[in-house]
C-alpha cells in the first residue's frame, strides 16, 4: 500500500512538501510526481490508470488556478483522490478550491484546505488505517501526542 | 464495514438522501443520524467516538451555514470523514463550503462539493472498495455504466 | 471549416442553445455533442484529437460546477477552445467561470460570460470571419442590424 | 466576574492581545488559554462547561480558517460567547467569518470584525457594565477619551 | 431589564419576528422600534441615547445592505449591540454583513448570521442570565429540550 | 464654493491625499478633517449639518471596513456626498465597498474605486463646473491633457 | 437643467423607472434612451458629447453584467455621470457593480447600489439643487416627509 | 497577419511583456500600444477602427479594474478580441475579470486568466495557425516541448 503524490508544477513542491514529511512520520511509501492535466495529458493518463496495480490506495494532487489536476485524475481512476487547492498570486486560492470541489456526480474528488497538503497526507493516513492495525496505532498516537501539545501549550 | 450518514438538521435530509441511495446500489449497509453539533454535542460525541467499534469505516456529514459537523466529528475520531456542505439561502453555499474544507492542520475532512452527497457516498465506497473486491467491480461496472451512457448520449 | 459545440450533461442543452442558433443562422456548419470530461475522459480523447482533421476550426464547450470540459479539451487540441461557465444552483456560476478562466501557462481557453453560449458563437464566426469574406460581410451585417436595433429603439 | 480568552493556536496570540491589553486597561480579570477545538475536544470541553462556576461571564474566541471554536464553545455553555475571525493567508478572512456568524438557530455566536480581538474586549466590558458601576463608569469616560481624540485631532 | 429591537424599515419586520418570539418565550420585556438610521437619524440618537434609562440592556438591530443601523447606534450607547443582516436580493446577504461586522476598534457590534434574529434574542437572553437566575434556569431547559428533540429525531 | 474632505481615521490621510492634491491642481478651496462616525458622532453631526452654510458643495468621505462614514453625512445632509471605500488588511476593500455602496433608497452616496480618492476629486470638481465656466475650462484642459499623455505615450 | 436616463438595454427599463418617477416628483426635466455601449458605441458618443450642449447636468446610467455604460459615457464628457449596477441571474450583481465603480483615476462614476435607480435620481436631484433654490426646498421638504413616515411607524 | 496588443495604461507593461515574447518566439508580428478606452476613447476608436486594414487578425488587450478596454475594443471592430484582466491592489483581479468576461450578447471578449497574458498569445497563435501551416507547425512542436519539460521533470 502506498500513496501518490502529484502536483501540476514544479512551483507547487513548497506546498505538496508537508504531505511528503507526513506520510515519511508514519512510514508510508509514496511516489511523487510533477504532471501538468494539461500539459501532459497522456502521461497523466497513463500514470494515473496503471496506479492501483503498482499498489496506490490514494492519490494525493495539488494544484492552483483552474486546478483540474485531482479532477481528471479522478476521472481515470477508482482510486480515492484528495485535491490540495493551492494559493495563487489572485483570488486568494478560490479559483482552485471551488474547481476541485465542485465536481460532478459520478467522479468526486475529497478536497482539503488551501495549501493543506498535510491534512490530505493525514486523510491517506486513515484510509490506510482502516485496513492496517500498525498505522492505525501510530495515527491514534499521533492524534494522542497532538492533543498533549495543546494541553500543555501555557501563554 | 459500514458507513455512516450524520446530518445537522431533518432539514438536510433531501439533499443527503442521494447518498443513501448510491449505498444501498452499492449494497453497502449504512447508518443514518440526525445529530447538531451544537444542539447535542454530548450525543454526537458518543456517536461518532464509538463508530469503528460498530464498523463504521467512514462517516459522511452534510451541514449548512457554519457548518462544523464534519469537522467536530473529525476532531474526536480517526475514521474518515466526508463533508457535504449544504446550500442555504444565503451566501450560495459558501459559508459551508469554507467552514468545511479550511480545516487546521491536523484534523482533516474530505470535502466534496456544495450539495454534493451522491459524491460523497462514492467516496465512501471507492475506500471501501480497497478492501473489498466485490465493492470494486460494482464500482468499475458503474464507472462503466455513466460512460456508456455519456457515449449513447444523442442530442 | 466547422465548428464543435461540447457540452458536459444534456442538462446544459438549453444554455447552448443559443450558440446553435447563431451559427444556424451565420450558415455555419457545426458538430453537437455531450461528452463529459470526467464521466468519459477516453471518448473526449478520441472526439477532440480527431476533431482539426474532421475540418472543425474552434470548439465550444460549456459546463457547469468544476467546469474542466473546455480546459481538458484544450489539452488535446491546438484547435482555438472557446469556454462557457454554465451557472448552478450555487455560488452563482463562480465556480465554472474560475474553473475556466484561471487555465495555467500554455493551455488557453477563451472564456465568455456566464451562460454566454450566444457570444461563443459568435467568436467562433469572428475566427471564421479572418479567413470567409462572405462569413465576415455576414458577421458585418449582424452588427450593423444590432446597432439599428438599438438606435431605432424608443422608450 | 472574569471574561475568559480562547485561541486555536500559540500562532493566534499576537491577534489575540490587544483583547488582553484592553481587559487590563478596564481592571477586568481574565482567563487565557490555547485550546483548538479540533485537536483538544476534550479539553476544551472540560474548559468550557466549568467557566460559569469559575466566575467568567463572557468567553472571547478567536480562531482562523473553518474556525469551529467559538461555535463548538457556545455549544456547550450558556455563557455568552464572542467570536475573533482571524485572517489568514488565503481568502481574506472570509473563511473564518463565515465559519464563525453563520450559526444555526439555538446557538449563537456574538460575532466581531476580522482580527477585531479589542473590540471584541470591548464587548465584554459592555456586558460586565451591565452589572457593575464601576466598569460602565470607566467605559464612559474610555467613549468620552476616544471622541476627545477625535476632536482634537488635526491634519 | 429589558431589550429593544430596531430595525430599519418595515420591510425587515418578517426576518425579526423570530427575535420578539423568542423573548416572549422567555418572559422578556421588549421594545420595538423602526427607526432607520438613515432616514430618520435624529429620531434614532433620541431613541438610543435615553434607552439605558429606559432599562434597557441590551439592543437587537436589524438592517440590510449597507446596514448601518447597528454600527450608528452602538456609536451612541454603551449598552450592547447585536446586528442582524438581513439578506436582500443581490450580493446574498454579504453586503449587510460585511456593514455590521467590520465595525472600527472602539464601537463593536455583536453580529449574528444572515437573518439569524432568533439568535440575536438568544444572546439577548443569555446576557440577562448573568443576572437573573430565572432567566438562566430558562435558558438551561431550552438547551436541554433543544438536544432532547435532536436526541428524538428519527429519519 | 468649497468642498469638504473627511476621513475616519488618521490613517486614511495616506490614501485621501490624492484628493486633496487634485483639488488644489484646479484651484479649488477644501476643508479637511478627521471624524469618525462613530467615535465622534455629536462632532460628526454638527460639522456636516453646518457644512451647507459654509459654502461646502459636496462632501468627501473616506473610510474602511464598516465604512458607515459617507453614509452617516449623507443622512444629515443634502450636500451630495462622495464615498471612498478604503482598502484594509482583510477583505480586498470589498467590505468598504458593500458598506457604503448599498445606501438604502432616500439617501444615496456617490461611490468611486477602492482607494478613489482623485476620482472623487475630480466628481466634485465636474459638480462644481456646473455653475463655474473657469472650472469647466481647467476641466477640459485637464482631461485634453491625460489624453495627450496617452497619444505621447510609447512603449 | 436636465438629466439623461441612459440605459443599455430595454429589459434594464423596469429598473430604471424609479429613476424617472423620483425626477417627475420633483419636477426635473428628463430625456431617456436605450444605448448600449456595445452596440452602438457611435450613437453613444453623439449623444453623449452633445449632451452638455443640450442641457444636461447630470447622466444616468444603468446597465448589467459587465456594465461599461457609464464609464464609456464619463469618458465622453465632463458632466457628472452616476453609475446603477443592474442586477442579472449570475453573481448577484456583484459584476456589474465592479465594473462600474473600479474605474481608473481619471474618469470618474458616482456609483450608487444595485438596481439603485431612485437613489441615483436623487443625487441628481442633490447636484441641481446646489444651483437651484427650488429644488433645494423640494429635496429638504423630501427629506422631511422621509423621516416624518418613519416617526410615525408603529409596528 | 499581425497582433495587436493594447494595454490600458504603461503599468500594464510588465504583465503584457510574456504576450510580446511568445508572439516574438512565434514569430508572428505585432503592434504594442497603450491606449486607456477611458482617458482617450478617440485615439482608441481611431486604432481599433483600423486594425483590420492594417493586417491585424487578433487583439491582445489587457486591463486592471474597471476594464473596460477589451470590451470597448470589440465593440469597434468584428476581429477576435482576447482580455487580460490584470491584477489590482484591490479585490484580487475579480473587478477586472468580471469587467470583461461578463459581456453582453452580440459582442464577446475572449477572456483568459488575471495576469495571464501568455495564454492570451498562444490563443492568438491558436488562431493565426487556423490559416497558417508554419505556424501550426511552430504550435505543435510548442506543445510538444512543453510536454517533453513534464515529461522529463524529476524531483
Amino acid at each position: 500500500m502506498k500513496v501518490s503524490i502529484l502536483m501540476g508544477s514544479t512551483s507547487d513542491l513548497e506546498v505538496m512538501t508537508p504531505a511528503m514529511k507526513t506520510l515519511e512520520e508514519f512510514g508510508i511509501e509514496y511516489e511523487k510526481r510533477v504532471i501538468s492535466a494539461h500539459r501532459a495529458p497522456d502521461l497523466l493518463r497513463e500514470y494515473v490508470t496503471t496506479a492501483r496495480d503498482r499498489g496506490v490506495v490514494t492519490i494525493i494532487a495539488g494544484a492552483g488556478g483552474a486546478a483540474h489536476l485531482p479532477g481528471v485524475t479522478a476521472a481515470m481512476t477508482t482510486v480515492p483522490v484528495i485535491g490540495v487547492p493551492i494559493l495563487g498570486k489572485a483570488l486568494g486560492g478560490l479559483d482552485a478550491l471551488l474547481s476541485m470541489v465542485q465536481m460532478p456526480s459520478g467522479v468526486p474528488v475529497a478536497t482539503v484546505g488551501i495549501n493543506g497538503s498535510k491534512n490530505a497526507a493525514l486523510l491517506a493516513v486513515q484510509i490506510i488505517a482502516l485496513q492496517d492495525e500498525s498505522t492505525l496505532a501510530k495515527l491514534e498516537a499521533f492524534r494522542k501526542q497532538q492533543t498533549e501539545k495543546i494541553v500543555n501549550t501555557i501563554i
